[in-house]
């Protein structure tokens, strides 16, 4: 107990620290409210996560002087799990966690200006989780803002510093401040090792930082574990010695661990060992590691991220192969589904799974790094990607099966819920690389908590707290406006410059940074390539998935699955996803295909060219600091822009065989220019 | 006489291959008009040049069949020179030569479609000289088309192949048909071999293919080689066996050279040899040599590009140098004064010697190479600088002394006048690497005839010859107009991406390609560096040369040095040239000279942006091979443009601490980067 008061302490002088000194680096993320208005708060009495609520809100207070405020717990009905209710006076909560959500609740209303008012806030899902996909040497798989914060570079990544203590606690802090509860340590492409008991040991050193904010622990597991850290010979799920092993193994980590979250497993995915390997099916895979933490309240978290070498369209697999395992799973193991059915593309249809499984919970696995939209070198605003996500119906128990009511638990009740986002974070001094992918790690934290949250509200809370005082100067709502402006627009944009009308994965080989429609390569599998994807020829382009193509529409319910059937209903930013479409289709705009996909190009080229602009007229409104860095980036951002426009139209130009509207501005590069550049430049 | 005669056959076979094979890879230059119509020509007995006059006329005939033309020597005194009157059915001339040029100007009036009229030519200078930086080795200095033509890298670039000789008879063909009669083949910083016995030997056989064509052989010399090759121990212009070594020398040269025409010398400048090594001056450097060549007829061309690490203004000491020397130099020496007082910038005003020497004559030196103006990247017809610097008035002896009249034996006679360009020559197959560049040594030479003619003429004869076939095709009119409005902007919008209102010389050390208004050294003398010349600072920018600067203005006759001294009178495209002008200073079109800059070096960009534009329009209308040459280097054009635009108002904006105006595209580079890029990019 002494000990965890000493943990208390350091972090609450941790987080005093944190935003006094070099305040504007972006190291104090949204966090940036200090204050000495005076409030007086009383608590239920005292317990770490109590403590904690109560020195957050004696520092950050920015409501009437001299308020006294209660926080208490109550069995209110209206609040469930982590939830709390907000009162002229008082935060009420069933748990203490509750309370601190209240209390970081509170914070933001009185920081952002609105009144306070009475209002009752729970969370979409149970389980709100980062996944980081880190590996023990301390890189990071996609990872664009320095190396992890977990895993050093000395002993084996095995080192703790006091920097490390220090920075986990600011980590688990932002966290709750936006109400994730779950953080996965390490890469989904896992290491073994992870298991072993020396790393064991440093994560429960990290639990210990992460626990008083109700950040959960989870890891990642290597599905041959048993052979590569134990002794077995196998890893056959059905066999009683690789069940023993992994009992056994669960209870190492809670006897360390004890409030252990559970395992996340990429199986049988991209040369990723699994249950398949032994003839067994994820189910078997699966239970057999539910079984074994199930006595702790642990779960497992199962990737559908899979696909093979195959015939088959390459999105149509993940539904194939899990939808007839529905309702085998144990009660604890849940499906974590990217939002796509490809691979975090800057735009996709939903993943046809949200709509499809009925018995097995399923989660949204969000990417909030942006590995397909521009690493840390473009401002693109993911929380519109979410929504879009979100919002879209599957149709599963008719008109207004959201994905997001497939998975809250609002169509079928479940014992939990989840959420998943694989975080953008590093060791850069602003977690994140760009100032503006904070908002990402931000979004998604209130998009878990609230998955009817608006992004455009999530981007103005954002601004505010990242950018302004909680006292506005004149130019405060101006500049709030503009960016709020920019990120609104700015996935849209991106989609634009790189792959407008429903395109995908034209991305350059490796890095998936800057563009390769012409990347084809006979020696690896073809879905791992662009012509794969595009299908680009002298007719048209496109990849036909309806019913006389792949017919993946029909992973959809109607009316959906007809609706994108046909080429005159299917919605046109998904039309070259669903249909490969003639050069001389006309679009709604009037245009022919070719013409349009052109003029999408030029448009987000232009786009990025006008938040340049806008940013620019920015220019002393806040810290010179992130003005210049982001500056700086959204000059890259345009240049890269541009480059992507070139290489795709003149890639695509010598199959359409028509010319650039001479309207638009011209490219400025040549083709053969361009695939020596996005080879040998550093993209990533 | 028969070696001459089988000379003659080689160089009429070429003539006919040369436009029969692969016609539009750019080898054939402007003189792609072979005809099959029948004309019969009657020339004034045969020799080597009439032979070659009645071949030229029967293959590019292009008038009225069947015609008979006369071909005939005339004491006609409106003939003067080598000039030439054209008849309806005849060509007279005092010269063969006249009829040889007569002929080329008959048959591209006929191909150009000019109804044949009664006119006499009479060329504006007596000798038309291409100057070839060309080192024995093969390199070229600030040579952008590939290697030399003249020195191969075997042998010591002594060897002489078939294709080589080829390749002089091609080259002394082109030149014919625009006037040219003069090459001097090696580059002007000298080395001192080339009046060894075996490169003299080697200017001999270069000489026998030149010579048909009435191309006269030059040769830059070093003033050293009496010591570097003879067994002197100096050089010194006074010493009596320094003397005869230099007698002896032409001797031999001419023995080996009949119509040698003489020397081209770049003394006691950037480091070469000079007279003032021995405490002598130019003058008596200049006329030690003069009196060895007048014997034989031969010239000096005394270069004035000279400056010294003084702290006087750079740009006033080649004036200052000369002017005391004027009336002192031998009758057959004559200074070679480049175009503008610096060094062949974007825009400079005219060197103040073409007003200022009054006995001395002065032949200007235009630089055809684009060594400032985008090497062979970049589309820039220079025709219409040197339009500029010709028509400028000097006033000399009043109004209309323009600097054509001063140099073209107008305002007074002398024994000959003369004009230089350096060429932008190399072997590339199309001769000058871009396209375009073809039109500048097309431009040269039709200049150096007519230093009348206007460029937008000159611009039209070149698109037409080069592009076109002599009956028009339904899309002809238009790629004319449009090219030639290309043509004509071309220069104007490199001024305004490069060096817009005055500045000059800000280039990149070294490659003169890219921007580096940053450029400071303190280990090089200032006037290498660009500081030295733009002079920002917080109050403003530009070179102070009014008479409390610097008073170059006072280099300048009345009334010109008044009006550039004054701010208000002063054109504005010498701005910054003159004047150090406080950014908040109102322009004519009122803005703030920052806001103006800002608005020259967008409106550069954007215009090769409709450069861009406007040839993609042209697609279909010529061949593809050149149409997508041009295409891609205004591509390259185009994003080198925003490279110049962006550091120049980046670095600028350090000292003007104002705003990029918010309505213009934003910079798409930073600063720092782009001190990296024009350092390491290949730019040359």
């Amino acid at each position: 107990m002494a000990y965890i008061k000493r943990m208390i302490i350091v972090a609450l002088l941790m987080l005093t620290q944190a935003t006094l000194l070099k305040a504007e680096d972006g190291q104090a993320l949204w966090l940036r409210g200090n204050s000495n208005i005076k409030v007086t708060v009383s608590g239920p009495g005292h317990s770490p996560v109590v403590d904690l609520a109560i020195a957050e809100l004696k520092r950050g207070w920015h409501g009437k002087p001299d308020m006294v405020l209660n926080l208490r717990i109550s069995d209110n009905p209206a609040i469930k799990g982590d939830g709390f209710q907000l009162e002229e006076s008082a935060i009420s909560a069933r748990t203490e966690l509750g309370l601190l959500y209240g209390a970081y609740e509170l914070l933001r209303s009185q920081y952002l200006g609105s009144p306070a008012r009475r209002f009752v806030s729970n969370p979409s899902y149970s389980r709100r989780i980062l996944n980081h996909w880190d590996n023990l040497d301390g890189s990071i798989e996609r990872g664009y803002a320095g190396r992890s914060i977990f895993w050093g570079e000395k002993e084996n990544g095995l080192s703790i510093t006091e920097q490390d203590k220090e920075k986990w606690t600011a980590y688990a802090r932002a966290n709750a401040s936006i109400g994730i509860n779950g953080s996965v340590l390490n890469n989904v492409n896992a290491s073994a090792k992870i298991l072993s008991k020396p790393y064991l040991e440093k994560v429960r050193a990290i639990a210990e930082r992460l626990r008083p904010y109700g950040i959960k622990t989870y890891l990642s597991v290597n599905f041959s574990s048993p052979v590569l850290i134990g002794k077995l010979k196998k890893a056959d799920p059905l066999d009683p010695q690789v069940q023993q092993w992994w009992k056994d193994k669960v209870k190492e980590i809670y006897a360390l661990i004890p409030d252990f979250g559970g395992f996340l497993v990429k199986a049988n995915s991209e040369g990723q060992p699994g249950p398949q390997d032994y003839g067994r099916t994820h189910v078997d895979g699966a239970n057999m590691m539910a079984d074994a933490l199930e006595p702790f309240g642990g779960i497992v978290m199962w990737r559908a991220f899979v696909y093979n070498p195959s015939p088959e369209d390459r999105t149509k697999q993940a539904y194939k192969e899990f939808l007839p395992l529905d309702g085998a799973f144990r009660k604890n193991v849940i499906l974590q589904v990217k939002n796509g059915p490809l691979d975090f593309q800057p735009r996709e249809p939903f993943s046809p799974l949200f709509g499809g499984m009925t018995k097995t919970p399923v989660m949204p696995e969000f990417q909030i790094t942006q590995e397909y939209l521009g690493g840390s070198k473009q401002l693109v605003f993911l929380s519109t990607l979410w929504e879009e996500c979100l919002n879209n119906d599957t149709f599963k128990n008719g008109k207004g099966s959201t994905v997001a009511a497939c998975t809250d638990g609002s169509l079928s009740k479940t014992d939990f819920t989840a959420i998943a986002g694989v975080a953008n974070i590093g060791n850069d001094v602003n977690w994140t690389g760009h100032t503006f992918a904070q908002a990402n790690w931000y979004a998604f934290g209130r998009l878990a908590w609230n998955n009817k949250l608006e992004s455009k509200v999530i981007a103005a809370e954002w601004i505010k707290q990242t950018f302004l005082d909680s006292k506005e100067k004149k130019t405060d709502a101006k500049f709030a406006k503009t960016v709020q402006g920019i990120m609104m627009e700015s996935r849209e944009a991106a989609v634009d410059y790189m792959m407008p009308l429903g395109l995908h994965h034209i991305f350059a080989e490796g890095h998936h940074y800057g563009p390769a429609p012409w990347f084809s390569n006979d020696k690896i599998r073809a879905d791992w390539t662009s012509v794969y994807y595009h299908k680009a020829d002298e007719q048209g382009i496109g990849f036909d998935r309806t019913r006389n193509g792949s017919d993946a529409v029909d992973q959809y319910h109607e009316p959906l699955s007809s609706k994108l059937n046909s080429l005159s209903t299917c919605p046109e930013i998904y039309l070259l996803w669903f249909h490969h479409v003639p050069w001389s289709y006309r679009l709604k705009s009037g245009n022919d295909l070719w013409t349009e996909l052109c003029l999408r190009y030029d448009r987000g080229v232009n786009k990025v060219r006008s938040f340049q602009k806008d940013w620019d007229r920015m220019d002393g409104a806040i810290d010179k600091e992130r003005f210049q860095e982001v500056q700086s980036k959204l000059r890259t951002q345009s240049r890269d822009a541009q480059i992507w426009k070139d290489a795709c139209l003149l890639y695509f130009q010598q199959f359409s065989k028509r010319e650039i509207p001479f309207d638009i501005e011209r490219p400025v590069h040549d083709l053969q220019s361009l695939k020596e550049l996005t080879k040998s430049r550093d993209y990533n």
